[in-house]
């Protein structure tokens, strides 16, 4: 493990605790925002979907890519974290209802609709959804009108019909007739790829930086996005072939059908090297600055976790 | 019918049917916000849960509270009202889901999750949801940045924890320890009243109103808010009675403490005409241009459909 990679490895785990200490004062069951208490449960079935030791790791996008630009926007990247942080949990929670992936277990712990009841993850699912955009426009988050209504909008569109809701659709549909391979291009680019990219352009909309600086920023999170998404392909792979003695994973077994598996295993490899080199090249222009993101591209290419 | 009265008929017509077009464009299944196109299944299910001749009282609400402020504001308003419009049809295909209400039917026709199926009904929710954020934030929404993080925040705030899905959450529980008349109170403040409550102060918004005049439609939101609750648990009530030859209604059914089978028919009857005086007061200042807002709440607390 080089220098960067070691000090790489310590601000994912500080951020993740920032991260997790903030998300959960934001679902706080004391918290008012109005007159209205909020009802026990619900933030009970909330709290288990979102206060579970994830890695944070779109969190932590937003707040390296805002540190990128510059040292003062640490507050409103961190909030800005956080609600995306929402919509990523939101997506988990509805994701594993029985009428969408109907998984019983996310991290070793029983999913929301397990652990309470369908109604109970569904509302929960609404609230985070809802939640995040309360925290963009919150006063405490402090950004000027124009950052907030930017975010809002690229958010909104990143986890929407165009985006996130509508890839998941599109992977519903992949399990009865499988797409072609530019169908699971814009398939894997619409349900993982679009919040990642927004995570990436967040630090740009958060420290008001020029077009070509936001641009690209926003093509950084899309060669990232296609990395993190070719790992996880090959990770389902190669994860299953060593401990289940088969060659095709969970995505095969569904009917899902994968770039790995239309393509192999080498050329995913070969692949993910040329994503980590554009992703650095990207980044160039920023220098030593960019050295943790850099190491985050090699981290998402390379993680066999 | 005295000539405000046919006034109002025909606004509430003529603004459904722009507030339906303008739904129609949204909704469009070729529209496009980025590269990628909208799956035509989940369009297909979305345009199911909101196209269906709803009688569109809450955009009305934001049209004419505005109004009430001056002309140059309609569409702006429609706008907003329209988001207002995906958030309130996001609850109803939700609410309608086995694991919530589980209701097969809506205006006659069948529900989403019948048309379609329960993934289809989730994720067109979650669209709605996610849309209705993404029309306030949209440049076509022609308001000042500072007006539209305003109606981002008070919008996330009528539909989240502690406002709607929180009133859904209690409204859920209620079935199976019924609430006290507090509770009851809070219970429908929180799942109808919130986004009545929004959709009048969202006039004063859009016209950049002083605080006193937005507090006053804020006040007067609550109170139609109220009315419009009472009356529909009378409505539950006596429509049952007379088609069902029986005392109670579905509420009743299902265990729900409604105000009206706490404290009577009178009682409500009573409470109604006492909320309809309290809005024509707060409207009083406003002279004639609030004859169609005095028109509504006599409309709410006496609809009989």
């Amino acid at each position: 493990m080089n220098s960067h990679s070691a000090l790489f490895q310590q601000r994912l785990k500080s951020h993740a605790e920032v991260v997790e200490a903030t998300l959960a004062d934001l679902l706080s069951p004391d918290l008012r925002t109005g007159e209205t208490a909020r009802p026990e449960r619900l933030m009970a079935a909330i709290r288990h979907g979102v206060l579970n030791g994830g890695k944070r790791l779109r969190p932590f996008l937003v707040m390296e890519s805002a540190a990128l630009l510059g040292d003062r926007f640490a507050c409103a990247a961190l909030r800005v974290g956080a609600a995306l942080e929402c919509v990523h949990c939101y997506s988990l929670v509805h994701d594993d209802l029985p009428a969408m992936d109907d998984d019983d277990l996310r991290r070793g712990q029983p999913t929301v609709h397990i652990a309470f009841d369908e109604a109970a993850a569904i509302l929960a699912g609404d609230s985070l959804l809802t939640l995040a955009f309360d925290i963009l426009a919150a006063p405490e988050t402090a950004l000027a009108d124009r950052a907030k209504i930017e975010l809002v909008l690229s958010l909104a569109r990143a986890a929407g019909i165009g985006g996130m809701v509508g890839g998941q659709v599109l992977d519903l549909a992949a399990e009865k007739t499988p797409p072609d391979e530019a169908g699971i291009v814009t398939l894997q680019a619409m349900k993982t790829g679009a919040l990642i990219r927004f995570a990436c352009e967040a630090g740009a909309i958060i420290a008001d930086a020029d077009g070509a600086t936001r641009d690209r920023l926003r093509r950084y999170g899309e060669t990232i996005g296609l990395a993190f998404q070719l790992a996880d392909d090959l990770l389902d792979l190669t994860a299953d072939t060593q401990t289940m003695g088969k060659a095709t994973g969970k995505d095969a077994a569904r009917g899902k059908g994968t770039l790995v598996s239309l393509k192999g295993q080498e050329w995913a490899e070969n692949r993910l090297n040329e994503l980590v080199g554009e992703a650095e090249g990207l980044l160039a222009p920023f220098g030593e600055r960019a050295n943790i993101l850099v190491e985050t591209a090699r981290f998402i290419a390379n993680r066999r976790s």
